[in-house]
């Protein structure tokens, strides 16, 4: 559930009842993500969180978490948070993003939070921060703004 | 040598006589490149290209390779395209950037092509094309337009 | 008629054999370009070109054409260059675009040119460069890359 | 004052006493303004409000407002909540913005609200979403992610 720009204060409700599970599918056939280390965290209607450890072997050259794997659970949050509102069996596509670097990527973890602020029926609006975790403390790191393209199931596809 | 927009046909030649070794040095120093197998094939002032091969390792839900994978190797290839223009001892941060996806990313081999379309004093803005290599064939599958701040050595900085 | 990225050296030729009328049509329906004196100076298809002379009354704070003005053609062009392509009776819509703004707009005139670098069945991709132009010699002021949602002909429609 | 995500709770101000008065003199200087009918009606520290409303001479293709004319409420909103926060005699200029058009803008009245996300000594990142208001409700009808170029006066310069 959550309480959105767009929602005027209604609850919001995934039309897929296993959507949790089927977001943890399509996660877990990701190649990348078991390279990264992401994992995620939270899982909502029209919100998702993926997080990620610093490691060696993610960083740019000055030994900070590189500006791709930045932006690699940032996008995976906004496609997961656009698909948990849709039917079973959908599928999302990135048409395009644009991230900000707002600081250095210089902590321990990280934590890309995604929400829809625009639900449509071929396209949703997502945005993400990213966040760099410090004992406790969380600063952003990044900003995002995404379109995302919304593969619905076909009408006459049967139920597998 | 190029021959961009900015310059009415002049050669353009970098200020920094071992950009190409400077850049190679950088570029080995970022723990991600070794992660997913990139390597430089093209550094010319104003201009990189990078190169990788595709990885059951580097994959989205369906098989084909990560947008957070092109968008690394494109954010690179930008930020060494501007750096190839300053001082020795200058470096580069990514300010920003939006990439459109054109096309799923499904080759054995893809391509970043970047080059600098505006350089500055303070900030460059770049332009690179991602694309699909299969038999020969380049397929565009993104395209990305970067703001790269440049960090040029203190003018009193010694030679070291 | 154009040689663009994605054609391979194919002519392309729009589906709409009026295009350039039906263009013209709908830049006239637009109350902003009576305002802006925006006028159409090429339609080709996949590709696009606006003008527009610099007037007091389009400024920002230090007398350069505003920023929200070279937008306005740029974004025209675009919506234009991906319309030149569709059938008859079709119309566009732009998603979402950004734009470097890339030297002060000081110039008697400027020029918005688009042209298609992905043509799609429900998007396409456009990019377009802004100059201003004195005295015959034009420099870039600015760069945008759209996205434009295609609203094609419902299948059954009659023609009127 | 404001509560931004960069200020952890704390109060924020702006290092110019007169900040209100300049960014209202400043806007006054934009010949733009005028000619869309646009006003300013909230400037605090970090935070700039700017409405317009609907008008015949503002539409696009379909008798909406036009992409432009939202687009330059929303960069003016950016740049003034930039400026808000610098000292005295400084300018801004916007290096890059991206926008989501989320809805046809068809309304009476129209409102651009910009937030600072991260303030910085060369580059600030400003947020803006602009709303259709009727009767009323506010609709979200766009998104705005800009970057802008601090013009920070020079060390030495006279108060004039």
């Amino acid at each position: 559930m959550m309480d959105a720009p767009w929602n005027r204060g209604m609850t919001i409700e995934s039309s897929n009842p296993n959507f949790v599970r089927d977001i943890q599918e399509s996660f877990a056939r990701q190649g990348l993500n078991a390279t990264l280390g992401a994992s995620l965290t939270l899982v909502e209607p029209g919100q998702v969180h993926i997080e990620i450890d610093f490691s060696p072997h993610l960083t740019q050259q000055n030994g900070y978490l590189h500006a791709g794997v930045i932006t690699s659970i940032a996008d995976n949050a906004c496609g997961y948070a656009a698909l948990s509102l849709l039917p079973a069996r959908s599928d999302v596509l990135a048409v395009e993003f644009k991230i900000n670097l707002l600081a250095p990527a210089r902590a321990p973890r990280f934590e890309a939070r995604a929400r829809v602020i625009r639900p449509g029926r071929t396209l949703s609006v997502v945005q993400a921060d990213v966040y760099g975790i410090d004992q406790g403390l969380a600063e952003m790191v990044a900003t995002m703004l995404q379109t995302v393209y919304l593969k619905r199931p076909a009408p006459n596809s049967k139920m597998t």
